[in-house]
C-alpha cells in the first residue's frame, strides 16, 4: 500500500478497501504515514465522503488501534451512554446513578472537555476528592459492586482516533458526518459496553445544527454500533437553548442532584427519563418503556438514585455528603442576577453564547491546558417562553472576578432576546433512532 | 491571518483575498505553517479551484517568494521558452541558438528533469565540460555578447513553489489547472524575462492528455504572464508519439544538431520554426510571421545557428567541436535495431512507454540522485503513418547493458501498434493562444 495511491483513489471518488483502511490507520498510528498526507486524504474524504462499508471500517480499525477494554468479568449488560455535547449537558451526573440504581450496570469512559463548561469528568470533579484515574481492574470491580463506575479514558483506548482528531481539528476536516461518527463510536466499541444509548443533540448550541444533520450522524452511528454487534439506539434531543438552567461545573452537578431528588428542572429529567428508559430496556431491567419509567420514577422517589450517586461519589474517592448538603460544593464568590429591562416573552436564548458566558468566567478551557474554575458559571432563570416583567432577573451569574462579570452581563442581555407574545413551544425530543 | 480559516473558507467555496494568499505564502516559505495544514489547503483547492484573481496573487506571491532576477543590464527584449514536457522534447537545445542567431536575445532558466529523459541541462551536459552552474553576472554577461545563455535554476528562484511542488507530489495535488499554471509562471515571472513563448504539450506523453485541458492550461498561464506585463504566448503541439525520432540525452542533442544543419526530422523542426516565430515576433526581431519564417529559415541555411551553438556550448565551457562532429558526443557500447516481425503501418506508438523505455536504459532518473547516463536511448526508424515492411527496423536502440537492451526491445515492440490500413495524420500544431 502506498498512502499517495490511496489519496488519488479517494480524491478520484473512489471507495478505500477495508485493507486498505487498516493498512492505513496502523501506519498512521504507528507514525509511518505523515501527517500532511493523511491531512490531504482528510480533505479529500471530506469532499467525497465514504460508504457505510468505509465508515465500518475506519471505525473497526481505529477500535482496534488500542486497547479494547475488556468487561467479560462484569455480570450482566453492561450499558454506556454518550452525548454528542451540548450547552448545560449534565446528563450523565444524574442518569449514570438513576439507571443503576434500576440495577443496569453503568461502565463508562469519559473524556476532559475543551470547550464551554468542562466535560463529565471536570465536573465531578465538583466533589472534593473524586476521581477517575482508576485503573480498569478497579474500574470493573466497582461495576459489580456499585452498579456504576467512570473513568477518565486512557491513552490506549483508540490513539488512532486520537491522532487523527487532533489533525482534523487544525486541518478543517472535523465536520464530515462520516467520520464524526466513526471517530465517536470507535472509542465507544473501545470501551466495551454491550449496547449504547446515544443522545445526539441537534439546534444552535448543538454541534449538528439542523435536525436533517443531527439524524443523518443518529442514523450513522447507530448503523456502526450494530454492525459491531453492539446494541446501538439514539435519541436526538433539542440544544437550541441550554438544558436544564444551570451552566458552570459544580453549578450543573447541584442542577442534577436536585434533579435525583424530583425537583429537577422539566425538561432536563425528562431526557434523562427518556435515555434512561432506553437504558433500562437495553440492559434488561424493563420489558418497555412503561415499565422502565416507573422503575425510573420510583428510584427518584425513594431516594435511591440520590444514594447510587453518593455511593459513586464515595467508590472514587469523592466526598459523599456533597451529595447531601450541595453547599459543600466549590462556590463563587460574587454572586448577581442579571436583570430585565423590559417586560415581554423570552423568544430565543443564543445557546453557544451562554456557554461562551461560562467559559468567560473561567468554568471552561480555552486551551488543553487551562485550569477550569468549577464554581462559576450561570444558572438561568427564564427559558424560552417564559414571561419576565421588567426588573425580574433573567439569570443569576456566580463569578469570581467583577471584570469578567461585567463582561459576561452584557453579553448575555445580547444573547437573551424578548419578544412582546410568547414563542411556540418546541419539543425536547425530536425522534428516536434505532436498527 | 489563521491558516485554519483559510482553509475552512476555501474548503467552503469561498475566494481567498491577495493578502491571504500573501500572508499564507510567506508564512509557509518561513516554515510557519505547517505541511499538514497546507496539504489540506491544496487538496481543498484541487476541489473547489481558484478563480484568475487568486490564482495571479499566487502567482505573484511565488514568484516574490525569493529572487527576482534583474536582467535590465541586458539590451533589448529578452525571450523565455518554457515546455510543459514530453517525449523527446530537445526543442531548446535547437530553438535557442536558431533564435538567438537572428537576433533575439536569450536568457533562459532550465531545471534537471526527474522522469523519462534528462531535462534541457542533462542533454545540454552531453557537449564535455558544458556547465549551467554559472552566477547571474556571468549569466548576463553571456546574454549580451553571445546572445544566449542558458543557467540552472538557483534554489532562490520561486524557492515557495518548489517547497509546494514537493508537497502537492505526495499529496495527490498535482494535477489541478491554477496549481500547475501558477507553478510553472511563478518560476518564468522570477526568471526575468520580457516575453514567453510556450510550448504546451497534448496527447498521451503529455501531462495533459486532451486538447480541451492542453487548451485550458495554455489560456491561463497566458492570461497569468499578460497579467504580469510579459507578453506572453503559447503554442499547444502534439504529444501523441516522441517528438522527432531521438530519445535519450546525447541522441537528442545530435538530433538537434542534424535539425540546425536542415536534416532535422519534420514535425521537430516544425515546432522550432513555428516557436521561433513567435519568439522573434516578440523580441522585435521580425514584423510578422512571413518575415521570422524568413530569418530562421536563412539561419540554418547560411549556417549561423549552428554556428550560434557552437558559441553558446563554448561559452558555457562545453568542447564546440562536438557540434561539429556529433561522434565526440558520449556512445553507447551495444547499438541493436528492432524488427518488425510483420509489414503493416504504424498506427500509434505509446509515447509513455517510449519514455519508460529511455529511462529503462539509464537515460532518466528515478530519483533525484539517480546518475544518468547520456549516451543511451532509442531512436525510432518509423513514426505513425509510416510503412513498414516485414524484418524492417522499427527503431535503433543505444545500450550499455544487454539484460537491460532485451527488456526495452520487448516492451517497445508492445508499445509499437501496427495496421493493415494508414492512420490519419494529424496536425503537429493544435493552435496558437495569445492575450
Amino acid at each position: 500500500m502506498r498512502m499517495y495511491d490511496l489519496i488519488m483513489k479517494k480524491r478520484n471518488g473512489g471507495a478505500l478497501r477495508r485493507e486498505e483502511i487498516e493498512d492505513m490507520i496502523s501506519e498512521y498510528t504507528a507514525g509511518r504515514i505523515p501527517d500532511y498526507q493523511m491531512a490531504a486524504m482528510m480533505m479529500a474524504i471530506y469532499f467525497r465522503g465514504m460508504n457505510p462499508e468505509e465508515t465500518v471500517a475506519l471505525t473497526m480499525a481505529m477500535a482496534h488501534s488500542g486497547d479494547m477494554m475488556d468487561l467479560s468479568k462484569i455480570e450482566g449488560v453492561k450499558v454506556d451512554k454518550h452525548s454528542t455535547g451540548g450547552v448545560g449537558d449534565k446528563t450523565s451526573i444524574a442518569l449514570a446513578p438513576m439507571v443503576a440504581a434500576c440495577g443496569v450496570k453503568i461502565a463508562k469512559m469519559s473524556g476532559r472537555g475543551l470547550g464551554h463548561t468542562g466535560g463529565t469528568i471536570d465536573k465531578l470533579e465538583s466533589f472534593a476528592g473524586f476521581t477517575t484515574g482508576i485503573d480498569s481492574a478497579r474500574f470493573v470491580r466497582q461495576v459489580n459492586e456499585v452498579g456504576v463506575a467512570i473513568m477518565g479514558q486512557t491513552a490506549d483506548i483508540a490513539p488512532a482516533d486520537k491522532k487523527l482528531y487532533a489533525l482534523r481539528d487544525v486541518t478543517a476536516t472535523v465536520d464530515n458526518m462520516s467520520l464524526i461518527a466513526s471517530s465517536i463510536m470507535s472509542k465507544k466499541l473501545a470501551s466495551g459496553a454491550d449496547a449504547i444509548v446515544l443522545d445526539v443533540k441537534t439546534g444552535s448550541g448543538a454541534f449538528m445544527k439542523t435536525e436533517e444533520d443531527s439524524f443523518a450522524l443518529a442514523r450513522e452511528m447507530v448503523t456502526l454500533g450494530n454492525m459491531a454487534g453492539r446494541k446501538t439506539i439514539a435519541v436526538v434531543s433539542d440544544m437550541d437553548q441550554p438544558l436544564g438552567y444551570a451552566v458552570g461545573n459544580a453549578l450543573e452537578v447541584q442542577e442534577a442532584v436536585e434533579t435525583l431528588r424530583g425537583r429537577g428542572p422539566e425538561d432536563f429529567t425528562e431526557l434523562c427519563k427518556t435515555l434512561g428508559t432506553y437504558m433500562l430496556i437495553a440492559g434488561g431491567a424493563a420489558a418497555d418503556g412503561q415499565e422502565a419509567r416507573r422503575k425510573l420514577d420510583r428510584a427518584i422517589e425513594d431516594g435511591s438514585a440520590l444514594r447510587k450517586l453518593a455511593e459513586f461519589v464515595e467508590a472514587q474517592g469523592g466526598d459523599p455528603e456533597t451529595v447531601y448538603d450541595t453547599s459543600l460544593l466549590p462556590q463563587a464568590e460574587i454572586v448577581e442576577e442579571i436583570i430585565s429591562a423590559r417586560e415581554g416573552y423570552v423568544t430565543k436564548i443564543d445557546c453557544e453564547e451562554i456557554g461562551i458566558c461560562s467559559l468567560l468566567l473561567g468554568g471552561g478551557r480555552e486551551t488543553k491546558e487551562s485550569e477550569i474554575d468549577l464554581s462559576v458559571g450561570l444558572v438561568l432563570r427564564k427559558k424560552a417562553g417564559d414571561y419576565v416583567a421588567a426588573g425580574e432577573p433573567l439569570a443569576t451569574v456566580y463569578a469570581n472576578d467583577r471584570q469578567k462579570l461585567g463582561i459576561v452581563k452584557e453579553r448575555f442581555l445580547n444573547a437573551c432576546h424578548l419578544g412582546d407574545s410568547a414563542p411556540s413551544r418546541k419539543p425536547l425530543i425530536k425522534g428516536v433512532v434505532r436498527e
